[in-house]
């Protein structure tokens, strides 16, 4: 199972790792069994929670991972490597692989805090110095726009927890757009579930980073992407419409005089049928819509009658982009299609589809065309969290958002800030000291795990030292805070997961995660997460804590290994 | 030639791309002859100024792009395209290829401002429309980095335009921090150039995201990646260290006793002489640094006794690190090898930089020593444009920056928006209105000229139709700001530079722009630059200016689309 992108490859890493691991080889010491963590210090987006993802694409490069005889051909011809013993190259280098590898992993679209281990890797020391630099870039990103997708899956939705499939509707969410849950509002039916679509392409860090971002943002919670490479590669549901470019490559109505579509085994053409309705049903202002606009949706709803949807805002929304709509709409329900709705791409986006709903509700009871009611009305312009919790507020009648460049791009905290550090070598614990507090490293290997209370949801994720006895259900656990010494909890906890499963034991040896599996796992996580945890303003901390043995290993080692100052 | 990434083929699109191909087929306009522009509205970074880059890739897509049979059974399996035409598969798409395109272009790595097209793509409007992501894709984010990158070299060398090779050194750069153009400083003769390595592999949108940033960092100034993939496949500069873990990785000093070094052709142990300096020769505080940071120390030295760089923050900056560095760096020294510098990672960059070449200049005089007045104090800690400007105000001794994070992910403005946009149709301009002013559109296929004057500099950019007189050297043109109708200027310009060359008709046409040449275009084109444009703060704008046709042709076609409001 080789990695989806080629330029996955052992060669995926900072000169650094070869370097040291030509110093751990020529000291004899690149077979010390060493532990390395990957791990985040902070939350991304100001939040307190993170999905954790990258799983997949792990597994494949470690289970694949060999350097080719022009790989090696290559190091050695880096000048820093000039005086170097080649035998590191032909004896340790080209024979290397994962075989002596294990690799500890939180489950795919797991939900992750700070300094709990994402991957837990033991390895001979110059393996796992070699891979460090490749895991870190297949999880950071992974991680960081399934979180923002996450997030915005929460905007979006409002979600009431105990709706997760189905949310409440916009239009009148200013009433709930807290996320406590109250389970006393009202689903309107008449409305279809809001979706979301990653339309994030062409912002991304160029083809790899867009088709990351369309894998990860679907197990973040998005429902479909633009991408059409990723629905080949990944099997996946894509989506879009057309673009703006096609409405102005029509000049005249003309243009859509030889539009027809099949009826009752008869050709019609749409053009008189349409002119019909907004010269003489409609007349008033609806005969000043824009010609062309009005040719190039003819011709757009010929070629897809039954998934018509229109972008309505290349001349005038209002006064010429929706009525074009609702005029090539009506001839289509005529004749037995089902045109979907309108994209609007700029503009006040609440007032705009407020307005566009209205028009469409009361043109279904005027004209008695119900399939009004139902049409879907979507969004697409410079969407980001802040703009889906303000929606909210001022009310929309918005049921599928397209989010492109804030998705991807992660603009408000564009990198997750994953580490990955060496916390044992040969049974040795080992630490790294640092002026900022956040910064220092618990040291020693760990296991962890995450403890139910009795409503069933997480209280506390507790690290303990590898091999001391485990947290039990039902038994009482003494938590700590890794650093502040006051900072104690004891927990009676209903049920207990063991967060950390082995993934790679010198071969993968688990289904490697597939999109539906993770994107499961993130729904049920979002479930039973507490609701004040998932709030976008002064979200409520999730406690990550220590137990009372990797505690005083930390304390002592800190003592240790730091230098009294002598001021003088 | 073949795109680096396999992931650019012509699937890598938006799905819209694809419907709107198949109502333009389908409605027989397809090879309509269309005129598309790749621009960008607004510069990034605050900024006035932007690198364009990823016309490489551009070519190499373009020349190569043809659907497989794969990818034809796959499109015809989305569900969009359940009821379409068969022969729009087999009879279009299957023999779709770029022989009738053709695409203008800016050369890559010249500097590039908001509205002048940095690609014109003259196609037939199927294929038009069916490029547009991928080529988005290949030039946003390049284009994005690249001027990221060239902004940290602004900011890190504090150029004095005058002498871009010999920039003045930060240490004294205070009185220098701005950048009118002054020739009165003094360049430190003692002391390196400094240079830029990238080192945002592991926080990049995953391995094609870090790998087109170190590509385009080093067009855009950058002398150096850690990428060692970059270094193979793209035939670059890498460079690197050692990380903390390597430090960690020791627990002892006797883990250190077998390194040794060649000395006229006799086996040396380095640590009896590195604790000889210790004990003996330096003594007092110097017997305290910390052991298995000193074992780490030695043991790369061990390895790479003339390249030798060590990490020193990873116990105690001052009282271990720099201590074990230069304890283990006089042996090597003594020995006849070149050991190299420091890197810090963390803390007061200024402060500790300083205190560092303090002592170094010191022990360089009490110990008679006068290599460490050489040591190269390198630094890599969460480094961005407004640290460099900071160091660059407090004073610092760094002559190496590695630059991570907030090169590669462009934090402060992680997109930098291009469109693209039709612009004419068989002849005929096209516009899209906007309510906002900065959306409309500038209709019609056009030229672009930067007119240069006597002075040597750009004094500003222009825009005409196509085919209408261009401006020529010495004669005065009218140049208008494309919406202010107040805002004019005439220019006798010294030298003209027609923007735009044909760089693809129906097959490559020039050689594709290797990182040599776009690094030397950036190198210049930040010569002749306006010195106020580069500010950080409260940059100059360059002007941008369209011809009175233009302008014309614009405001007629203004006035026709847009539909005049009736408010009752």
């Amino acid at each position: 199972m080789k990695p989806t992108n080629l330029l996955v490859n052992p060669l995926l890493t900072d000169l650094y790792q070869l370097t040291m691991a030509y110093a751990y080889w020529q000291s004899n010491r690149h077979n010390d069994e060493a532990v390395f963590e990957l791990f985040f210090r902070k939350n991304p987006f100001k939040g307190e929670y993170t999905i954790f993802c990258g799983l997949d694409e792990v597994l494949k490069h470690v289970a694949s991972f060999k350097f080719t005889d022009s790989d090696i051909a290559y190091i050695k011809s880096i000048p820093a490597f000039a005086n170097c013993d080649p035998d590191f190259f032909e004896e340790y280098l080209a024979k290397l692989d994962c075989s002596k590898l294990k690799i500890y992993s939180l489950d795919q679209g797991r939900t992750a805090f700070p300094r709990i281990p994402l991957l837990i890797v033991v390895a001979p020391l110059g393996l796992g110095q070699l891979l460090e630099t490749a895991l870190l870039t297949l999880i950071n990103y992974p991680s960081l726009v399934a979180t923002n997708a996450a997030r915005m899956v929460v905007a979006a939705r409002c979600y009431n927890q105990s709706h997760l499939d189905e949310p409440m509707f916009g239009v009148r969410s200013s009433m709930h757009s807290s996320w406590r849950a109250d389970n006393d509002f009202a689903i309107d039916e008449d409305r279809p579930r809001i979706t979301l679509a990653e339309f994030g392409l062409r912002r991304a860090q160029g083809p790899d980073g867009g088709f990351s971002a369309s894998k990860y943002c679907l197990i973040g919670g998005f429902d479909s992407t633009s991408n059409v490479l990723a629905g080949k590669i990944l099997g996946v549901p894509v989506a879009g419409t057309h673009a703006h470019s096609f409405v102005q490559s029509f000049t005249k109505l003309e243009e859509a005089s030889e539009v027809s579509v099949q009826f009752n085994g008869e050709t019609v053409y749409l053009l008189p049928h349409v002119l019909k309705y907004r010269n003489d049903i409609l007349g008033g202002d609806w005969i000043r819509t824009n010609d062309s606009e009005l040719a190039a949706f003819i011709t757009y709803a010929g070629a897809f009658p039954n998934s018509f949807v229109a972008l309505v805002d290349t001349y005038d929304t209002l006064h010429s982009g929706i009525r074009n709509f609702i005029l090539v709409a009506l001839v289509l329900d005529d004749l037995g299609f089902a045109p979907r709705g309108i994209r609007l791409d700029s503009g006040d986006l609440s007032y705009l589809s407020l307005e566009a709903s209205k028009m469409f509700r009361e043109l279904a009871v005027t004209l008695n065309r119900p399939f009004l009611r139902k049409v879907i009305i979507s969004a697409s312009n410079d969407i980001d969290e802040e703009v889906l919790y303000a929606l909210n507020k001022q009310g929309h009648a918005i049921s599928l958002f397209g989010i492109g460049t804030n998705l991807v791009t992660c603009e408000n905290q564009p990198a997750l800030g994953c580490v990955y550090k060496l916390v044992e070598i040969n049974g040795a614990p080992r630490m790294k000291v640092s002026q900022s507090i956040e910064k220092v490293l618990i040291p020693g290997r760990k296991e962890a795990f995450r403890l139910y209370g009795e409503d069933g949801w997480p209280l506390v994720d507790l690290m303990i030292r590898h091999g001391e006895a485990k947290p039990e259900a039902g038994a009482r656990v003494l938590c700590r805070h890794p650093f502040d010494e006051k900072k104690r909890v004891a927990v009676v906890p209903k049920r207990i997961m063991n967060l950390h499963k082995l993934v790679f034991d010198g071969a993968i040896v688990v289904d490697v995660p597939t999109i539906e599996m993770s994107k499961q796992i993130v729904k049920e996580e979002l479930k039973v997460i507490r609701s004040d945890i998932l709030r976008q303003v002064n979200p409520g901390t999730y406690k990550v804590s220590v137990s009372e043995t990797l505690f005083n290993t930390l304390h002592l080692m800190w003592h240790d290994e730091t230098p009294v100052l002598e001021l003088r």
